[in-house]
């Protein structure tokens, strides 16, 4: 166990909140001496911050071993010839950090390593008896962000743990899938985190399955569709909106969107009110690229409903079909064309879904009604499929001595970024509240007065005799009482331990810091109160 | 405890030596597994040498936490800024590597930490009341070295454990130089290495006092002057020379070495078969730069020892001064002098130690005698003194109220490095012999015949049940036993457990492989045959 005095401890903690920090876990953070700011998005854990950052990777180490996953470190930098072998130096963009060698040559600061993990097998997992693997690090990873912010949540140089998977066969990455699922809900539940694994959309990655793990925080750049019942939640675009009932009619207000897609015009009808999604429009179409007309687009198309020219796709979302009677609102100027039935009237040839999900709306599982939240994305495993191991040419013999690509997942852990969030979701006015898992020190103890010598003497003597089970920290500095309560509570470890008047006594207050709570209690009874409390 | 089936494990062996390989360490760790190369001095550690890796990490932390040093960790990439207040932007040259962000500012991927982690305590460390303080991290760095070689020997990006102390009185630095110097001791004894302290130059570096620490290996770069008897071990430019002891004669034949340091001629006198120290020469004269003069220049001196002119500096070896009827040569022509006294006749104004210490010369701490040996300098112990914090204004106020810079001092272990070096002492021509401390796994179960359903069933009975108390690894593949035999000998475990013919009646073979002894045993004494080779 770990016991320290603070006095010679780096703990430099801030009695102003800092005016560039947005985030309340990045002020605190900072407020309380986890992490300095060394550049725009670069930062250094000072002792606090590292400890607790020790303890999520302890969390992630457990749970990854326990799959089976395998332990290694790639290098950061990379050369740019594997990134030239998937195409993705010339796609990456600017988020990309590059630089020449010596010799002029040309390397990537690794924000991921896809290519380096593939690079690495493709001589050794050659045969299907070799498989399934997983392999994975925690590493160091760099994106030059367009807008580095909230400290630790989307930073320029930041903790991965980044694990990858190798399979002969579909089935297999789907059992591991679900078996990395599984384990990083555990981390996340250890964590002590309130988060929810979401539906989200494989888009670039050129992959099939993929969910992202978010914490719920309101300052979360996502928006998280999850039902109040059950555990579905999905990212917006990707949420499945439920047909309507089969009692459901309405005499309803339709809408009409008018979008580009390669050289066909679209229209899409859909309830006022509801908003059109064009990831589900692109998925129906099959295209990668949407546009909206713009209004004066609009007007040059003419468009008329009733007799739409052919060279118009109209579709529709699914709600719509079921509404008699209802009108139908086309262009700027709104003109109106009423007591229409959609599910005949408007030679529309398909009822998709094609919006986005609202509050309220069922849960697509079936179980309860959805509602909405905000969401820092902490991790997220994916289906990769055999998009890296065919450009790289990383094959394997099957059973039947032919050779295939190896079948690749690959899944991300925000471990910077973890410890943020945690701090998002644990404080108070006052400052960190961290659960006991990754409480950087478990017990805080406070002589009021180190001059006393009864004081000191009570506190050095329970630092040393807790400090045998747990990790504790001992405020030895000679500062004002006022003073070292307010750091305790900014640094927010699980139970503080007050020494004050009746140490001669042997009594000591004991304060819950999540809760609140504070009781007087002997020393002799410390022990059993101190382990109530050491349960998450 | 790690237990592990090598079937599912990535261990890549190899059969051949790889011809670009050139040291024993680095061909080794390649055969087995433990790690391979991304690009030039780059390199990944696969899950053998990462387990070692780790092992090293424990043995550091456990060592630096022991001397009071707190861990925290800093960023790889640091702003050209800070190196700008030192000067060591435009000093270090093309080892630094340096990039620029998507805004054009400049940065440096850190080589070393001096000067961001003055910049993180400068506001800091305001009061000699928080003094002194070390803070160490184990990190990544990187250096573009000219001539990448020996793998993880002299790699490009490598790892390191660099801490660094901050006093604020030079007593306080000489207490925790020696904490670290001890601490560094036991580090590299608990990692099984052979290794001496070395005094060393402070060189470029601008401190005062420093010791390398080196792993002694015939590949080693580094030549090291040490006792035979005591732990006395210098750089062979630091190592003192003894002068002559007082009946010490000799009817020897003396050199004459010519300088050129600054605008002054320097002529140097030293025993034939000595070599002149020209870092000795420096520090007498308190000059930078020394340059030899040709044989042409040595010519146009016209240089006359009996009658020397008086813009030639004069000076001699101290081994010179008691020689009586010797000899002087000088110039390419060696003209010739006889039966000169040097310590009367040649108007020599200086006697002092300027020569290189040779093998056989008594050890300068007065025990033993001198031997020569190779190095690889695996740490190094720092006095920095203020260089830095006076460049970048980190001052505090003294128990005066005077404002001073802080004191400081550094501390480095090469972490990677280490383990080459362990790898290049801990070997024989089968493989790695790995000491118990750092082994990847301390035992490796090989059942002859997985097939055959007796010796399999009690190879993993022994697998689960050493597995509570040791690191082992079960080789459960389906290879000849002669392969799997080769494999453990190159993967180097201290323990092979042989599972054979003998498995029906419970008897298995032992095989210890540093020393080659094998034995037969029942497995009810395997616990204590085990035992008694778990001691290093």
């Amino acid at each position: 166990m770990l016991w320290m005095k603070q006095s010679q401890l780096l703990i430099p903690t801030m009695k102003e909140t800092p005016s560039d920090a947005e985030s309340v876990s990045h002020q605190l953070l900072l407020r309380a001496g986890y992490i300095r700011q060394n550049a725009a998005g670069i930062y250094s854990y000072l002792p606090l911050g590292f400890i607790v950052l020790q303890k999520i990777e302890e969390i992630i180490r457990e749970e990854m071993n326990a799959t089976g996953a395998q332990e290694l470190l790639m290098p950061a930098i990379q050369p740019a010839e594997l990134w030239h072998e998937t195409g993705r130096w010339n796609v990456y963009g600017p988020e990309l950090m590059r630089l020449k060698d010596r010799h002029g040559r040309d390397f990537a600061l690794g924000a991921t390593h896809e290519e380096l993990i593939t690079s690495l097998v493709r001589d050794e997992l050659n045969s299907y008896k070799k498989l399934p693997m997983t392999l994975y690090q925690i590493q160091t990873k760099y994106r030059d962000e367009r807008r580095p912010r909230f400290g630790l949540l989307r930073g320029r140089e930041f903790i991965m743990k980044d694990a990858y998977s190798f399979h002969d066969k579909s089935e297999s990455l789907d059992e591991r899938y679900q078996m990395m699922y599984d384990a990083y809900s555990r981390v996340f539940e250890r964590c002590g985190l309130n988060f929810r694994a979401v539906i989200a959309d494989s888009g670039a990655m050129g992959g099939k399955d993929t969910h992202e793990f978010h914490a719920l925080a309101s300052i979360g750049e996502d928006t998280i569709a999850y039902s109040d019942e059950s555990d579905y939640a999905a990212n917006t675009e990707m949420a499945e909106v439920l047909p309507p009932d089969a009692d459901f009619t309405a005499d309803a207000e339709v809408q009409a969107a008018f979008f580009r897609a390669n050289d066909d015009t679209i229209a899409v009808y859909y309830l006022k009110g509801d908003e059109v999604n064009d990831v589900k429009v692109k998925n129906v179409l099959g295209v990668e690229i949407l546009e909206a007309l713009t209004d004066e687009e609009i007007q040059e198309l003419q468009f008329d409903p009733l007799n739409p020219s052919d060279h118009i796709k109209v579709m529709a979302d699914q709600w719509v079909e079921v509404i008699s009677n209802g009108s139908l609102f086309v262009g700027e100027g709104q003109k109106r064309y009423n007591d229409i039935n959609f599910g005949q009237d408007l030679h529309i040839k398909h009822f998709h879904d094609l919006r986005f999900i609202k509050e309220g709306d069922p849960s697509p599982d079936g179980r309860g009604w959805i509602k909405f939240a905000r969401g820092i994305e902490i991790g997220q495993v994916f289906k990769l499929g055999t998009r890296y191991s065919e450009a790289m040419n990383a094959v394997f013999l099957d059973e039947q001595g032919k050779s295939k690509p190896l079948i690749m997942g690959c899944y991300g852990i925000g471990v910077s970024r973890t410890l943020s969030a945690v701090a998002e979701q644990y404080h108070d006015e006052k400052g960190l509240t961290w659960p006991n898992a990754l409480a950087p020190y478990k017990i805080h103890i406070i002589p009021v007065n180190v001059k006393n010598d009864e004081q000191l003497t009570l506190a050095e003597q329970l630092h040393l005799q807790l400090g045998d089970k747990w990790d504790v920290l001992l405020d030895d500095r000679k500062e004002r009482a006022g003073v070292k309560f307010a750091d305790a509570d900014l640094i927010g470890c699980p139970v503080r331990i007050t020494v004050g008047k009746r140490a001669g006594e042997g009594y000591i207050e004991v304060k819950i810091r999540k809760t609140g709570d504070m009781l007087e209690c002997h020393i002799d009874e410390l022990n059993s109160v101190i382990e109530a409390q050491m349960h998450d």
